[in-house]
């Protein structure tokens, strides 16, 4: 990563109690980064908690310090918008475990130096507890709406469930109430990639001195495991439209043609690439792994002795549920268990299906009929 | 890989001509090794050639030197079986570029060192044109059948478009003719993982005292190289219906637990681990990114002119196409497609979907329906 993403928190809470973690540690010297946006009205019955996927940060209507882009639902969150900040007061923090700010492996431990892997593993659970911990510090008893797609529904859906008291209401998009088998083994990839880069240097990587040059550390292992999980987000139909088996035109601009070598002849795997390295940039290698164990554990059902129902059984929310057709990630089917739990217990909730070709990244990307799913659902 | 394999090998054909390659190349003293099943009738004309898949080698139906493991089809080729050694002779020929005694970048290249990244980067159609100077070796004019799954359907399909007057017909299983987006993708990652991997060493590892310690070279790229893979090759039913969220039994018998850590808590990282590192005992790193290239270059309608159809336009052969309906690698559309060219030229195809939970991998697995296809197809 290229600089000190602390520097560019525009808000920073230090917990003065140590987090309990589900592994059964207690962290002490947790921060959480946050951004806001909004005012919170005088009752504080404004405010939205919007939570952020595995690789996403606090900044969701705002530049990203370090790679300069637009917020990553810019598009959703601001004046007039589906989540109308003329209206609510937007609070998103980086979680727990991540690397913009918010307390992770890449943090000091209590020796001072950098907890690489001695960081405890967390949960998603424990995330939700870093969210409570900063509403408390806002003051803020009771949310409108817990906001989140993919790993961040995973977050709204175990707030809702654990914290019952805490919202009014739960919108998760693209996302599941369990990781299931082949959402593991595609996170085990990913950790394996990271962890077989001697670079990695069993996480001990931050040191200008160590192996992995500068602290820049394993940046081929991690650019790998972000190429193969991108592909999970996309959909094969929307890689076909976007790519299909075009070739790379030449640095000249001639067309592109079969090198018949290893050189990116095709354009996917030239996006690929480069959406691997870029990653790394902005990404500390380390809470890669740290963030998909958390995802991986995640057992909404588990939690509650084994029925999904019954981990809704003090949910005073009402929930709404939207995934996506072209979704193969958390496909539709995790969406409708959900729902299924939901009605069983007997909580108010909407669900809706839709039709976009981005696959799992459709909850990023334009979709109207999302934009009108969100504000109908938050405008409530 | 363990030892020579080529010591191992059946037979073994050294083409006295230089194979003329897609690349422009002619490529001298090919080696093909290969097995058969069966006895040549008099009037060779019982013919059948069986291609073999990705990481597939030419023991169809005998046990595997390296592993000791039964032929990877032994289910469906041997006396009274659906394709009846009592009745046909089969071959099945190590691929070109592969590793388990064929000429592949392990091979020594005309300085006696081996190719390594040298090798000239091979197609499909490479591959079948291999084949052919075996079937001349054998005084084989014509084929009973050319039969594939998944690459070896692609061979299938390759022979009888490209060589129309060597079979009579043509049985293409979970297999394309052409290398979607999302199949390159997967394909990259893999590719990416070997060359990543320090022990790859630009593919000159070979040596023992090359810094692959020993000749072994990149073993944890290979293992993430088939992790990655191998998740395409099941469905995400299957890999439910198989691990589901199980975790390990620990060692002492006790039942598993979350280790808040980084072992494979989960049956699906121990599963995806163990396939991961078996395979590098039996497979060369070199030829994986060879073989997935050819495959990535196979789109057999860009080979004639654009459209599929053309591709068998003087095809002499009946065609049957079997797909498996939990196959996202190369599913059900894919076959179809194959099947309307097939129908628009006027060639004789039969088509079936069948239901597996097995995914991809159900082409290898014990699935009744595709026996009898099978039996039915060839028997005529």
């Amino acid at each position: 990563m290229a600089s000190d993403p602390l520097l560019a928190a525009s808000h920073v809470l230090d917990l003065t109690e140590p987090l309990p973690l589900d592994g059964g540690q207690q962290l002490a010297g947790v921060r959480l980064a946050y951004e806001t946006y909004g005012t919170l009205a005088a009752d504080k019955a404004n405010a939205i908690l919007i939570c952020h996927a595995l690789t996403g940060d606090q900044y969701v209507a705002s530049r990203h310090p370090l790679t300069g882009k637009p917020g990553w639902w810019a598009r959703m969150v601001g004046p007039g918008k589906p989540i109308d900040t003329d209206r609510f007061f937007v609070v998103c923090a980086n979680v727990l475990g991540s690397c913009m700010g918010s307390t992770g492996p890449a943090s000091p431990a209590p020796d001072g130096e950098p907890w690489g892997m001695r960081f405890p593993v967390i949960t998603i659970r424990d995330m939700v507890r870093g969210h409570i911990a900063l509403l408390d510090a806002l003051g803020i008893d009771r949310l409108h709406a817990a906001v989140g797609g993919s790993m961040g529904g995973m977050q709204a859906l175990s707030l809702a469930a654990n914290f019952p008291d805490r919202t009014a209401a739960a919108l998760v998009i693209a996302s599941t109430a369990r990781h299931s088998a082949q959402n593991i083994a595609f996170h085990e990839v990913g950790r394996q990639a990271i962890m077989a880069d001697p670079k990695w240097c069993d996480g001990d990587y931050y040191s200008a001195g160590a192996e992995g040059k500068g602290g820049k550390g394993p940046e081929k292992g991690l650019a790998l495991a972000r190429m193969a999980a991108h592909i999970t987000y996309l959909s094969e139909a929307g890689m076909h439209e976007k790519f299909g088996r075009k070739l790379q035109v030449r640095p000249d601009g001639t067309p592109g043609s079969k090198t018949f070598g290893f050189d990116a002849d095709f354009q996917v795997e030239s996006y690929l690439r480069y959406q691997g390295l870029s990653f790394t940039d902005r990404f500390d290698a380390n809470s890669y792994p740290y963030i998909t164990r958390a995802m991986d554990y995640f057992d909404l059902a588990e939690e509650h002795g084994g029925h999904l129902a019954d981990a809704f059984a003090q949910s005073t929310a009402r929930f709404c549920l939207v995934s996506f057709d072209t979704d193969w990630l958390y496909p539709t089917s995790e969406s409708r268990a959900i729902t299924h739990a939901l009605n069983a217990t007997g909580c108010p909730v909407s669900f809706v299906e839709l039709s976009a070709p981005f696959g799992h990244d459709s909850f990023l990307l334009d979709v109207p009929a999302l934009d009108r799913v969100v504000r109908g659902f938050i405008g409530q």
